[in-house]
């Protein structure tokens, strides 16, 4: 039997044990799985392309564990009352082989987004920082607002959408939960005054979504957008004044902004930062830029996390998904009433 | 909500429909995907390797349908009472991203690749054949003996397995089938008289199942077990004295029989065959070898012939994988209560 969280699930364990709770313990294990990033078994994510969309399959192991996600990315999706991105992902053991945990993971890829880029600012943003930016407010803004308070204490926000319906909607969401919001009329007055911008915008194109004077210096711009070829929103001369931090090189110069730049622009990998290997931020005026992209470590970690917290718990139901004959050689036995059907038809 | 074929609903739908019929009609399913064989996004698997075994992820896409498999190789798993290869797949919509079913695949691919290995043996055998050598007789053996009934019209096999427990165990299953079923000492007396040599045998290792001398001019061997990088079960003259066929030469080179031999060996693909732009068997002395390590479009025909017997039917549960929030872009809404949480402990 493999435990399966289904969306009902996991949305019960969410609301049970906090979104804010959850997104700092998932941050933790993200951080302590990328501190013994030479373990792991690493590979770009193996993507399928369409004129819609993308299918990409993202898988790690660290020798014991192994994961992987299924997830789309579909800008068109919403159109039709269908999300942009969905996901689901399995946890194995890497010694049987056989599959431990099936989940969704939608609403998990948020949770660890968000950890994953409030866990980057904590080492890259300047200290004092108190106002984000948030340029695009679709399905992951809410969760990275709450993840850059849990972790940075951030609570003032400034947004900016060219859905008004997306704005409205971030409003009615995160209204009573302590932020202090400013509607902005555009980007360029969102970002006004803010110490960190993040950037979560969907088009699968070369947008601008920040350009070149709107990031003055001491800025940390969390770009989480672009993350796919011919998907970015950063003007590139913004990347050439910034210290630019990534999760795995090999992934992210064909996906990430860096994608603008030539295959031996400088970038630090942020597994040796939290190594304390490479520095973070050394200078309140310097820029830097997280080029997130998404990496299968993340989703192991936070597939890990699920686990621990679900595991035994009415959270996790069992799926029957893994044959299991009495002799493991007679794989046959379990449908042998078949070999005779066609002789009685 | 996501269609569901569990282990159960598998076993129940084998047995009321009939392995000899499903081989039948996925065999046809399979020919008629390879025939198609440009249209497809295809790559070799993406294996992650251990000490005990591999897992493996096989995407494959049409352009408008997906499907991936999720599967493990671990030899020494039936001593710990566990199955050598388990696996499960889903098969998704290109156009949305979004899955559509998600099956078991251990039965499935057992079936799979017996109707692979008699859709392949169909055009490469002689056609007067009558014997088949079964060498291993695992999990696969009575699929494969069922399929070739179904194919080919094989009725008589000779069996030899390391593990005499296993031939008891097949001659137990197909004892009351209607086959001649002849128990060898040895793997040359087994393939005494054969017209098709199957082997499928487990160890991940360099094995030699079949040397140079048990090969006879006109025979057929059907080589399943060498599908592992350090796998293989071939002494390597036999390739050299052999017209052998493959599925993907960029997956066989690395996985398949020919890993032995340059890089440039000489192979035909299945696809050209099927579609009539390469010869299969052009004389009765040939031997041929269908060097099989299985590949994707096999799993994707798998998966949309399972779906088209499958939808709308008792066999396919649904499963609660993907979120459906009213307003797409409101994914925080169906966890919103979870933004509370910490506030209220």
């Amino acid at each position: 039997m493999v435990r399966f969280v289904d969306v009902a699930s996991m949305q019960r364990w969410v609301a049970q044990t906090g979104i804010e709770r959850i997104v700092s313990g998932m941050a933790e294990m993200i951080e302590a799985d990328f501190r013994r990033w030479g373990e792991f078994d690493k590979r770009p994510r193996v993507a399928s392309h369409s004129p819609a969309g993308v299918i990409e399959l993202m898988p790690a192991s660290d020798g014991r564990a192994y994961a992987f996600k299924y997830v789309n990315g579909h800008p068109d999706n919403p159109r039709r009352g269908l999300q942009t991105v969905t996901g689901f992902g399995v946890l194995a053991d890497v010694d049987s082989g056989y599959p431990l945990l099936l989940s969704e993971m939608t609403i998990l890829t948020s949770l660890r987004t968000a950890a994953t880029s409030a866990l980057v600012a904590r080492r890259l943003a300047r200290p004092d920082s108190q106002v984000m930016a948030l340029i695009g407010t679709g399905s992951q803004s809410e969760f990275q607002a709450l993840a850059f308070r849990a972790l940075l204490g951030i609570r003032t926000l400034r947004i900016w959408d060219t859905d008004p319906a997306a704005m409205d909607k971030f409003e009615r969401n995160l209204g009573s939960l302590g932020f202090d919001v400013h509607r902005a009329t555009g980007a360029a007055e969102a970002v006004e005054g803010a110490d960190i911008i993040t950037t979560c915008t969907a088009d699968k194109a070369y947008a601008t979504v920040l350009t070149d004077d709107m990031v003055v210096p001491g800025v940390h711009v969390n770009a989480m957008g672009g993350d796919c070829p011919g998907k970015t929103e950063l003007e590139s001369s913004i990347l050439q004044r910034a210290s630019v931090f990534v999760e795995y090189p090999e992934q992210t110069r064909i996906e990430g902004e860096i994608q603008q730049l030539p295959a031996d622009f400088p970038v630090t990998e942020l597994w040796r930062v939290f190594r304390g290997e490479a520095a973070g931020r050394t200078s309140p005026d310097e820029i830097t830029v997280f080029d997130s992209v998404g990496f299968a470590i993340e989703d192991f970690s936070a597939l890990r996390y699920l686990d621990s917290c679900v595991a035994g718990t009415e959270y996790a139901a069992e799926v029957n998904l893994i044959v299991d004959p009495t002799d493991p050689k007679d794989l046959f036995s379990l449908v042998s009433a078949g070999a005779l059907t066609l002789a009685l038809n």
